[in-house]
């Protein structure tokens, strides 16, 4: 390929609007245009990438005996109401009508596609395990889309499906395709990648991992024992405390705490830490708005996610309004109105002397015991695993909240989906039974943008080979002289003649412009050819990555290729 | 790859609802699913087909200077509103609303994705010529799905979208992806594929041509001349008719022809020809259901295309009631009420001596003479070509009407697109103008149905090697036999590791399931490992095509399989 025939612009500025690297890379390079909001078109670099992932992605599902298979990007809205999801899922589903007035969806995953294509094939246990996948369009439609190819609304995912007829089966079969999806990841350049335990979110089921690229712009909170290496989504992981509870409990004491709101205030004016008092946080149901107080330690937060799979519905922050039964500030457990969901958090167990809400205004209570003052609370885990908090694993004060992007996901889903839509087989003894399901996705574009936040510089993505759009860039500096041409031009033909993708830049500009080009498009090997080399009878051989720059005598160029390829893999 | 583990069920009975061939063994064999009217599952088998269709198409791409991008799924209407096809385009364009209520389409096809990914990069005449494609999921709501995956609602297919300085250049790059169209369907074992001039239809431009494979199933009309090798759609074809005029024209005369409406009717009343007779065909536009009546010989029909073109808007046939001010059966040139359009065809231009209706109820007009008793008449193509007919290019009566479906499709697009949409560059002496636009397309899925309704029998689909799913199927009869049972094991392992997609049979079924099975899968080669063939030390090695049959010495057989492999090539 001529460098000067791609489609598609370069350019020096960043782009006002990009907030991550490999958003504003990405746009800089000429590797995709934005068409509508978390909508993108691809240019050819950018195809090549992710074709080159899709490959290695089906190659390592090929070989745990995955079947390729594909599913409709649009479906009738009946299959989606066979497993209730039609209804429970909220407007990140994108409905539609036809032509004829049918309701249809798009796609943003396949389980029920996935149940309707093998649950007739499926009647026999003898017939199991078996997996399916597909690489394939979906749609989500995001309240907001950022980060370029980091969160979309249009993306190609690969999606698997597995089928099994025992729990253990499917355990086995969700071990190798974790390390299916290891060695997916170590090929495409990001072997660091780490498997975290998750919440099943949507999808149903119980046991799920999300495999995340560390990384500053990820938009999801991970807890990593740096003792056990535990490590979970902070929506999922567990908030391990020690409570303390004073010998002597203090009596419970209104006190006057004029226009103080905020704990912060309260502990400040009280004198008193933020671990002795009782938050309050408050929720409420989207479907009728109902509210839900959650108590928990004072220097803790709240892990929605927790508090939805606890309740099993949807809620959001609660707006507290004047004719609201809760005043803002000064909630408390004690003397609370009626007819509101009230939750405890596993840290105030036990405990005493605390600060609290006294559900008057400007007024908290101090001396506040829990065993004594609210004897019927229930205690659960609500809270959000913190930076130096203990542990669930080994116990240690060891966890350190880093941020990720969730490259791919793993999950048991059980009987969810075998149930809701009726799909049955029999098993050796004639019984009829529900298949347990396993899934498992990759997002191809949000992967080839997280290796290139992995992995670039201030000039451009430095492309891991395996994935690179190409594998050798020559830059032929002054291609106007004509011996600088004829080498070049020979090299170009017989780079590709011995199978290499070379991309091949014979224009007329500066060695500058070209340089910053090839820096752009992140290709691994970079040679050189110019006059000033050729005059030593040499070119000049560099990598991306810069850990090679040499001058090649000219006739030695091949070797030195193949050399310094086999040291980039 | 075990056809025991192979999801997908393969049976025998034709499913009722099958019209066609191809649709019945893409079912039987375990192929696809239908998950809603016109929208398909692939199992595995059909993913393989299609995957190597798809590489077939992309490297014939890359070789005519193709550079793969892949645009959106879905689009904001607001690209298609710049190209005015939001609101040409009737129901078969999906329109829908995102969560935030902003209009989008589905895509159909990609012109305004293209122009949109291009028209900043091509601001100047150096960048030309160039050419980006896809393959990539499209939507189409047709009111009709229909055979299989011949006429469906969600396809994949492969769109490509050149553009040009010039139309000598544009036609130039025309002809030579005309080439790349014949080596792709050579290439995927339907070499009879022509092409045959075209309508446009809604995509615009003037020249185009479709790629038809010549099948009765086919739902496309054909004029081919069996002289000259002139060959069109029917929508396209010029229909080229001699028109007679007798020396001597007869009065125009009223004759009561109670109660007789039909064309055959009238003639065969009066005792004259259907040549001697002026048929009225009545359409009504769709906008304002305003009336259109066209004149023709008797015994032509009409050809809704032409007539569409001509009045650049879409009819429909006239629903005539007893309010209207044309009386249905006896509408004739003479004396019709004002306020309609009228046309004339052709073939009835200086003819004389007709019968037509008198727009009076119960009567017609005999001695009709065009040039006298319509002098006003202008005469235009608006009949449909005929077999037995005269080749619009060496005027020989050789036109035969053969059916096809259409598997490709090439268009040269001119501005259409690039003036609407606001794309320009600048030419070498500074002017700004459009570029010229070519758009060439394939159906992958309908090929894939093409290839089979082309290659197969009573049994199943009998897949040319370079698409076949697999090259080679092992059928291990009386697998419970040990000689047997290790023979094709080690066949199976030995085939896999020389890089051969085997697919092995080994259950224990009935020698008759399993050669059925087989005939569905359609693989080319088949072994039969079996305790009576190992008797005499031999393998049995046939094709599916029949062409081959033989017994191969057990230590020959991969000798025969490569020499066999190279003749089903």
């Amino acid at each position: 390929m001529k460098l000067e025939k791609l489609v598609g612009d370069r350019f020096k500025e960043r782009p006002a609007d990009c907030v991550i690297d490999s958003h504003a890379l990405m746009l800089r390079g000429g590797y995709m245009k934005n068409v509508a909001n978390g909508i993108y078109s691809s240019y050819m670099p950018l195809r090549r990438i992710t074709r080159k992932i899709e490959q290695i992605i089906r190659e390592e599902m090929d070989a745990i005996d995955g079947q390729e298979v594909q599913f409709p990007v649009t479906m009738p809205a009946s299959l989606w109401q066979e497993s209730g999801r039609y209804e429970s899922i909220g407007d990140e589903l994108l409905r539609f009508k036809d032509r004829s007035g049918q309701p249809m969806v798009l796609g943003m995953t396949h389980e029920e596609a996935a149940v309707h294509l093998v649950r007739e094939y499926g009647q026999s246990y003898a017939k199991y395990p078996f997996m399916i996948y597909q690489i394939q369009t979906k749609f989500r439609d995001e309240a907001r889309p950022r980060g370029g190819l980091i969160r979309v609304r249009e993306f190609t995912m690969k999606d698997a499906y597995s089928f099994h007829t025992s729990q253990e089966d499917l355990e086995q079969y969700y071990l190798r395709c974790h390390k299916a999806y290891e060695r997916i990841f170590a090929r495409c350049g990001v072997p660091d990648v780490i498997s975290v335990a998750s919440d099943s979110g949507m999808m149903g089921g119980s046991v799920s991992h999300e495999f995340m690229l560390l990384t500053p712009i990820g938009e999801d909170s991970i807890a990593v024992c740096d003792v056990c290496g535990f490590s979970a989504n902070v929506e999922a992981a567990e908030c391990k405390v020690t409570n303390v509870r004073d010998e002597v409990s203090a009596p419970l004491t209104l006190t006057h705490t004029p226009d103080i709101h905020s704990i912060e205030d309260v502990c400040a004016f009280l004198n008193m830490p933020k671990e002795k008092s009782c938050k309050a946080v408050v929720y409420q149901r989207n479907a009728d708005d109902s509210l839900i107080v959650l108590f928990l330690r004072g220097d803790l937060d709240a892990n929605e996610t927790k508090l939805r799979n606890y309740l099993g519905c949807e809620i959001h922050p609660a707006v507290l309004t004047e004719e609201s039964p809760l005043l803002a500030g000064f909630i408390g457990p004690c003397g609370l109105p009626e007819g509101i969901t009230v939750l405890y958090d596993n840290s105030l167990k036990d405990t005493n002397n605390l600060s609290c809400g006294a559900n008057q205004a400007d007024h908290h209570y101090v001396g506040l015991d829990m065993n004594r003052d609210v004897p019927e609370a229930e205690y659960h885990d609500f809270a959000k695993a913190t930076d130096g908090g203990i542990c669930p694993r080994c116990g240690k004060p060891a966890l350190k909240i880093h941020r990720g992007v969730e490259v791919g996901n793993i999950f048991q889903l059980g009987v969810k989906y075998s149930k809701a839509m009726g799909m049955t087989y029999l098993d050796n003894e004639g019984k009829s039974k529900h298949p347990i399901m396993g899934c498992y996705g990759i997002g191809v574009g949000r992967l080839a943008a997280s290796v290139c936040e992995a992995h670039h510089d201030d000039y451009g993505p430095i492309w891991p080979l395996a994935i690179a759009p190409w594998q050798i860039h020559i830059c032929a500096v002054r291609a106007d002289d004509p011996q600088t041409r004829q080498q070049a031009d020979a090299l170009y033909e017989q780079l590709q003649a011995k199978g290499y993708e070379v991309i091949y830049d014979d224009r007329s500009v500066s060695a500058g412009i070209m340089f910053s080009d090839a820096d752009l498009l992140g290709v691994p090997l970079r040679i050189v050819v110019s006059p000033r080399n050729l005059k030593d009878g040499c070119l000049e051989l560099t990598s991306r990555d810069k850990s090679l720059s040499e001058k090649v005598p000219v006739d030695q160029i091949f070797e030195a290729v193949e050399k310094a390829l086999a040291s980039l893999k």
